[in-house]
């Protein structure tokens, strides 16, 4: 029998997972009342992060979605989302699509403060992970250079879908010294050419871009991205490009050409150079890989504080192989980390040039 | 009820049409019997001209397709493809889609010597139109500069699916003096440099490629294009990008890439800001129209002789208008030709500018 708070999400398009304390429903596509990802436990329901819209355009996208209402400007970070949440009498890290994490789990300590959980135990953090060693996503903010980095931008409560208000998030990153994302202050649309010069300064330092958020009552939400962080999203995963809908690289293209618009077409002009350098040599080096190993992968190395951890995440890995297959390397032992190698195998590239070098056709 | 030659094929997936002698059957999906853009008439089938493979590397292509038989190396222009036929009195040009063309049937005769169609009218002549006043494609070989041109390259008859052999065609072009695509003579897999410098050349002078005819009896075929060819096909269409299939474009950055290894990649370097620049150009002029005229488009002009088969043509046009809308711009007087201007309209390009730039959200 399902519990009251199994009731208050009729699940649809849903599975049945098991976790540390027995099992949960996770919605697996977005519903009226829950988005995908949102988790639903015998006693509480954790919701779904919600979809942010972009806007391409700053100026007009600012006035059109804020009008002169003020916003927050946050970074946003290059990383995976997850929340974390107190289930029990365990603090676990969910990803976006509800699973929970294994490696993110095991490091939560390494990042904040688990008192806040004793303290609030219906809070919901919601946070990105970047970094070059990390199980998902092939790229990662420049300037971090090891390991990962957790950077909260958000708090939910337990059983509710929408996010604490600002100032409550601020008391809360106050009190628990918790790592927050940037935050770049109070802007209108009125003074969209600050904002307009802030990105700047991130796309030439490599970041993603940001997150604006309407001060409550009104709390609307929208975000827009670098030139870079286009650029650097097609050179991270040009080697993967026949399995990624292709509108993933047409959609990072069209936002590098309004980005350039929005700052400028003369100043971006190298820009060009570096989009073409992404896609060639992304594809030259899955060609070159593929010569040298016979498939495409791309190697993943993440530090875990427990080896059951490790072997916990490879697991979780090993179950979602479906196009990508988890290829494991080893779990050494490292300084106080347990380091876990992966290769993801990008099945699909690694069929057509096997194909294709051989010298077989095509019809297209 | 059908005729003899209508029960040949099963006109499954298909379409009844109308030409200036009556009706026919156009098969719209390729069947097992039949390719796509097959006519079928009352007393004939013409056959669609068959698909035709790629390889995307030479000299393991050239071994794989071809084994030790010599195989002819002909032009593969950048235009779109006709099968000319006699159908009762008329000789009309058809599209690969088995539709009549107005414009190509027009003009036939500045092309192609028709007495041909009297002395042999059960000859299909296939033929690529191409040049930068034309209805169809939105790009052309450089050095067609203006009008267009007709180059044959094959032969089929009426109610058979195959080609005539390369001595039938080279005496068929000889006798009546037809146009014919550049023909590089007689290889085979063992000289494939030689192919690929010919393809450095083509590469260079911006033409598309070649297609490779083994002699029959085996009569495989195969095709191959330069790098020029993907980053000019890229530049023509990206302000289609968001109606054309995204393969389209990561399919010829695949081509490019594998171009670069057969040629080496060093002396290649500078295609990766040619391949930038034509995805952002192509783009940036995108928002630039839409931002002048609150549409994208592209403008095509055609030569006609006779003013009815320009306002045919429009119909025609119209006809197939779903994605790309057609706005006629006017038929004019120039010389000996009606010329027949019209935009192509790219309907979701121009929606999203315009939700884009007005500051709209997308969820991606």
């Amino acid at each position: 029998m399902r519990s009251t708070a199994q009731q208050t999400v009729v699940p649809r398009r849903s599975r049945e997972e098991e976790y540390p304390g027995g099992t949960y429903v996770r919605i697996t596509d977005d519903q009226r009342d829950a988005p995908r990802g949102t988790a639903i436990f015998a006693e509480h329901v954790l919701y779904g992060y919600p979809h942010i819209g972009r806007i391409l355009r700053l100026q007009s996208g600012l006035r059109e979605q804020f009008g002169d209402n003020p916003f927050q400007v946050e970074e946003k970070v290059d990383g995976y989302n997850v929340r974390i949440a107190r289930i029990g009498d365990a603090v676990l890290a969910f990803t976006r699509g509800g699973f929970v994490c294994p490696f993110t789990t095991d490091r939560l300590a390494d990042f904040i403060d688990l008192r806040l959980f004793q303290d609030r135990p219906e809070l919901v953090v919601c946070a990105e992970v970047a970094g070059p060693e990390q199980p998902y996503v092939a790229g990662h903010p420049p300037h971090i250079l090891e390991d990962v980095c957790l950077q909260v931008f958000d708090f939910m409560r337990l059983d509710h879908p929408g996010f604490l208000p600002g100032e409550e998030q601020a008391q809360l990153l106050q009190r628990y010294a918790l790592p927050a994302v940037e935050h770049y202050g109070r802007h209108d649309a009125g003074r969209w050419e600050e904002v307009r010069d802030l990105l700047w300064r991130l796309h030439l330092e490599g970041r993603e871009g940001v997150v604006f958020k309407e001060e409550a009552p009104g709390a609307h939400r929208t975000k827009y991205v670098t030139g870079a962080s286009c650029v650097d999203d097609i050179r991270a995963t040009a080697d993967n490009m026949l399995q990624l809908p292709s509108e993933y690289f047409t959609g990072r293209i069209l936002r590098l050409a309004l980005f350039m618009e929005d700052q400028g077409v003369e100043r971006l002009g190298a820009v060009r150079e570096a989009l073409g350098r992404a896609l060639v040599d992304g594809l030259l080096e899955a060609i070159e890989r593929f010569r040298r190993e016979r498939r495409v992968f791309h190697t993943h190395r993440c530090r875990f504080r427990h080896r059951e951890a490790a072997e916990r995440m490879l697991r979780h890995l090993k179950r979602a192989d479906g196009h990508i297959q988890v290829v494991e390397r080893g779990i050494t032992r490292e300084g106080d980390f347990h380091v876990l190698e992966f290769d993801k195998t990008y099945s699909e590239m690694t069929g057509l040039l096997g194909h294709l070098l051989r010298g077989g056709m095509v019809y297209d």
